[in-house]
C-alpha cells in the first residue's frame, strides 16, 4: 500500500470520526426533544438540528472524500480497509449523489405533507392529502432517478438501496411471491382455530412505577448494559442515542402492560445490537449495523422469537406477579392464559397493532403499491383502491372510503420514506433464521430460555452478527451466520408451528 | 450605512446565528452529562463535546469574521446594531487572540490538574498539587500577558474581562476595600448576638418526591416557565440548556430539605434571567446575559433578597407543611424558627457552606490571592500562608497544614478560571442594589412578598435587567436601572438589617 493511499484512508477515518461525534450530539438532541423536552423549546431545537445536519452534509459529501475514497481504494489490498472503504463509500455516494437543491425542495414537500398529514388523517382527508402526497410523490421520483443513474439500478431499487444495500426487487419478489403463496390461508387456519379459545385479560390499573420496575428488570435479563444506556418515555417508542450511549422509550398505559412490556423487549433487541458493534473502529461506517433489516432482525429476534415463546413467557411470569400483582397468583396470569394471549391473531387495518402473522401482509402490500409508484408504474389517485383490492385479498377487510385506516395511516410516505417498508418483515425472516440457525449449535435453547440461561444466545448473535458490524454484505452475513442466504422458509416454518395447530 | 456595512452585518448575524444553533447542541448534551448520561459513555461524550468545540471556535475566531466586524463597524450609526457590534467584537476578540498552540496546552494542563485534584484534595495532598498547579498558573499567566498586551488592561485585569466585562481591579479593590473594614465586624457581632439563640432543625426523612414537589411548586411561584425549561437532579446544581430552553438541577438530601430548595431558588433567579433575555434577536452575542456578576445577581435576588426574607419564608411556609409534614403544624416549622434557621452566621472553612455575612470574606480573599498569583506578585509556594493569614483575619480561623479545607478546595483554579471569583461577591452587591431600588419603586414589596404578589418584581427585573441583555455595559446599566453604578452601601445596609440587632 502506497503512502498516499496510507495517508487518505487515514483522512478518511478522521472525517468520518468527526461525522460520527457531531451526529452523536445530534442523537441525543434528537432523544431529548422525544423523551425530555419542554414543548415551547421545539423551534430553537429543530433550527439547531437543521443546522448541524447542514454541517455533516456539507463535511461527508466535500469533494475532497471522494479523492480520498479514490486514492485510499486504488491500491489497498487489506481486507478490513476494503470493507471500510465499501462502507464509506456508499455512505458519501447516498449523499452526494442528490443536488442541494432537491434535497431543499424535497425537505420542504415533506415536511409540509407530513405536518399536514397529521390532522388531515384523523379528518380522513383524502383530497388534501392526496395533493401533497403528489408534490412527495414527484420528487421523490426525481431522487430515483438520479439515484438510479448513479447505480445502474431500477428507479426503487436504487431507493431500496438506502434501506437495505444489496437487496433488490428480484430477491424481494421471490421472497414475498412465497410468503403470499401461503400466508392468507395461515391467517384463516390460525383466526379460524382461536375463534373458540377462551382467555382472560389481566386487569390493571397497573402503576407506571410498577410497568417501569418491571421493564428495568426484564431488560437486564435481556443483557441491556445500563452502564451505557437508558429507558424512558415518549410518545412513540424508539432506539436511539449512539452506540455509546443507547437510548430507548417506551410508553406506559394504565390498563395494559403487554404494549410497553414487549415494545421495551423489540428496542433492547435493537440496544444490544448497538451496544455490541465494533467497539475497536467506533464511528467508521464498517462498525454500523448492517441494514435496517437486520436491525429488525434483531428487535423481532429478541421480541418475537424470544419473547413471545413460551418458555420466555415462563421466565417472566413471576416478575409480573412480582410487579403487578403483588404476588398474588391471579388467573390471567397462568402460563396458558398468557400464551393465548400472546398467540391471538387478528386480521385488522392498522399495521402497527398487527400480530406476527397478519403483519407481513401489511408490509407486501405496501412494498407492491410503493414499488408501483416510484418506478411511475402507479398513480397516486390509484392509490386507494390498490390498498382496498390488496387488504380484501390479504385479510379479507374493506378499506372503501375508509383512508385514515388504510393507505393514510403510516408515516413513511408523507415523510418521504420509501424503500423503507420492506425492511419490517425482512427483519422478521432474518429473526426466523438466526434463531433456527442457533438451534442446530444450541440444541437445548428452549429449555435454556425457560432457566433465564440467555447468554449463550447472545455470545452467538454478537459474535456472528452484532460484532461484525457492516464488515461483510447482508448476504454474505447471513450465509456465515447461518450458511445460506436469506430463505423465508424459516418464517413460514416458525409461525407455523407457533399459530397453526396441526 | 452603506451596502457593504449592511450586508457585513447581515454575515456576522448568519454566522453568530450558527453558533448560537451549535451551542444550542453542547448546552444540552452538557445537561445530558451531568444530569442523565450513564457513567460509561463519558468518553464517547467528551470526545463529540471537544469536536463541536473545536467546530465553533473556528467559526468564531474565522479571518472574515474579524473583516465583517470592522466593514460593518465603519459606518453603523444605529445604536442596537452599535452594540451588538460590540458584544460580537468582544466574543471574537476574546476567542481570537489567544493562539491555538496555547489554548491546546492550557486545555491539557487543567484537564490534567482539576482531574488529579479530585483525588488530592481528600488527601491534602499539597506537595502533589502544587506542580500541577504551577503548570496551570505558567500557561494562564501567559494566557494573561497576551491579553493584557491586546487590551492594554493588566494582566489580571485582562482575565477579568472574560466574566466580568468593564469591571477593573481599581474598581474592585474600592468596593471589596470597603467590605473589608465593615465585614469581620459584622460576622464577630452576628455570631455574638446568635450564641444564645435556640432554634429547631426540621427532621427528616425527606422522601425524594416530595422534596421535588416542593420545588416545583416554589419554582412555579417564582415565575419559572416550564413550557421552555425543566428541574432534574445532578451531583452539582447548575442552570444550563439555552435560553429556549433553560434546565436547572438540584440534588435532594433526605435529612435537609433547606439546601435543595435554596439551591433551586438560587437556579431559578439565573434561569429566569435567561428566560427573559431579548427573543427577538436570539442567539446574537447583544441577546445574552451581561456577565457573570449580573447573572449572579439575579440568582442571588431569588435566593437572598427574596428567598431569605421572612416575608418570604412566611409565604411558602404551608408550602413546606403541606409537602413535608404530611399537614402536620410542627414546632420545626413556625415562621420565627425557620427564619433563625435562615439567618445562622457562623465561620466556616469552605465557600460554598458559607452563610450570606461571611461568603464576601471568601471571595475577597480568594480575589487578593489570585490577582497576586496572575500578576506575579505571589508563587504558588506562597499560598498555603497567604490563606492562612487571610483566613485568620477575616474569619479568625486557621488553615495552617490543612489544605483540603483551605486552598485545595475550589475547583476554579485548578480547572484555570481565574477571574472568575469576584463575580459571586459583585452578584451579592448588584442584587441588594436592585432590590432597593426595587423598594423605592414598590414601596410596599415586602408586603406584596408575604402575599405571594411577585409579579410586580419580576416585571421591574425584566423591564430594567433581563430584557436587556448585554445591549449596555454593566455600568450603564446599573445606572439606568437605579440611578447610579455599583456601591457597595446597598449590601452592607441589606446585612446590617437582616443579620445585627440595633
Amino acid at each position: 500500500m502506497s503512502d498516499q493511499s496510507n495517508n487518505a484512508y487515514e483522512k478518511l477515518v478522521e472525517r468520518f470520526t468527526k461525522l460520527h461525534r457531531l451526529n452523536h450530539l445530534s442523537a441525543i438532541a434528537n432523544w431529548d426533544q422525544a423523551a425530555m423536552m419542554p414543548s415551547g423549546s421545539n423551534r430553537a431545537r429543530s433550527e439547531a438540528l437543521a443546522e448541524i445536519s447542514t454541517l455533516t452534509h456539507e463535511l461527508l459529501t466535500a469533494s475532497e472524500v471522494g479523492d480520498w475514497i479514490q486514492a485510499a481504494s486504488d491500491k489497498t489490498q487489506d481486507s478490513f480497509k476494503k470493507a471500510s472503504l465499501r462502507e464509506m463509500e456508499r455512505q458519501w455516494q447516498h449523499a452526494s449523489v442528490i443536488p442541494a437543491d432537491l434535497v431543499k425542495a424535497r425537505s420542504l414537500v415533506t415536511s409540509n405533507c407530513e405536518h399536514a398529514w397529521r390532522s388531515q388523517r384523523p379528518e380522513n382527508d383524502w383530497q388534501g392529502f392526496s395533493k401533497n402526497l403528489q408534490e412527495v410523490l414527484q420528487l421523490t421520483r426525481e431522487e430515483a432517478r438520479i439515484r438510479s443513474e448513479s447505480t445502474g439500478l431500477s428507479p426503487y431499487d436504487a431507493m431500496l438501496e438506502l434501506y437495505e444495500s444489496g437487496m433488490h426487487s428480484q430477491q424481494l419478489d421471490a421472497l414475498f411471491g412465497e410468503v403470499k403463496q401461503w400466508l392468507p390461508d395461515y391467517v384463516q387456519q390460525a383466526t379460524e382455530q382461536q375463534k373458540s379459545v377462551q382467555y382472560q385479560m389481566p386487569e390493571g390499573p397497573f402503576a407506571t412505577e410498577h410497568l417501569k420496575a418491571l421493564s428495568l428488570e426484564v431488560m437486564t435479563l435481556l443483557g441491556f448494559d445500563f452502564n451505557r444506556g437508558r429507558l424512558d418515555v415518549s410518545a412513540h417508542p424508539f432506539c436511539g442515542g449512539v452506540p455509546e450511549d443507547v437510548r430507548i422509550t417506551t410508553r406506559y398505559r394504565d390498563n395494559d402492560f403487554i404494549e410497553s412490556l414487549m415494545g421495551v423487549i423489540h428496542e433492547t433487541g435493537h440496544a444490544c445490537y448497538n451496544q455490541n458493534l465494533p467497539a475497536d473502529t467506533p464511528g467508521l461506517p464498517v462498525s454500523f449495523g448492517r441494514s435496517m433489516g437486520i436491525h429488525e432482525g434483531q428487535s423481532l429476534f429478541f421480541e418475537m422469537q424470544i419473547g413471545r415463546s413460551r418458555e420466555f413467557l415462563a421466565l417472566i411470569r413471576p416478575l409480573l406477579i412480582k410487579h403487578l400483582t403483588q404476588g398474588k397468583e391471579l388467573p390471567a396470569y397462568q402460563l396458558d392464559n398468557l400464551e393465548t394471549i400472546y398467540r391471538r391473531v387478528q386480521p385488522g387495518f392498522i399495521r402497527i397493532e398487527a400480530d406476527e402473522v397478519t403483519y407481513p401482509a401489511h408490509i407486501i402490500l405496501r412494498y407492491d403499491i410503493e414499488k408501483a409508484l416510484i418506478n411511475g408504474d402507479m398513480a397516486v389517485a390509484d392509490l386507494p383502491d390498490a390498498w382496498n383490492e390488496k387488504m380484501q385479498k390479504y385479510l379479507n377487510l374493506s378499506t372503501q372510503g375508509n383512508y385514515k385506516d388504510g393507505c393514510m395511516q403510516d408515516i413513511h410516505w408523507p415523510s418521504g420514506a420509501f424503500g423503507y417498508f420492506p425492511s419490517y418483515t425482512l427483519g422478521a425472516m432474518f429473526a426466523a433464521q438466526l434463531f433456527a440457525a442457533i438451534q442446530t449449535t444450541i440444541p437445548d435453547v428452549h429449555s435454556r430460555i425457560s432457566r433465564g440461561d440467555l447468554s449463550s444466545i447472545f455470545d452467538w448473535l454478537k459474535e456472528n452478527i452484532w460484532s461484525q458490524g457492516s464488515r461483510y454484505t447482508t448476504s454474505e452475513l447471513m450465509v456465515r451466520a447461518t450458511g445460506e442466504d436469506l430463505n423465508a422458509s424459516f418464517f413460514q416454518q416458525h409461525l407455523k408451528k407457533r399459530y397453526l395447530i396441526d
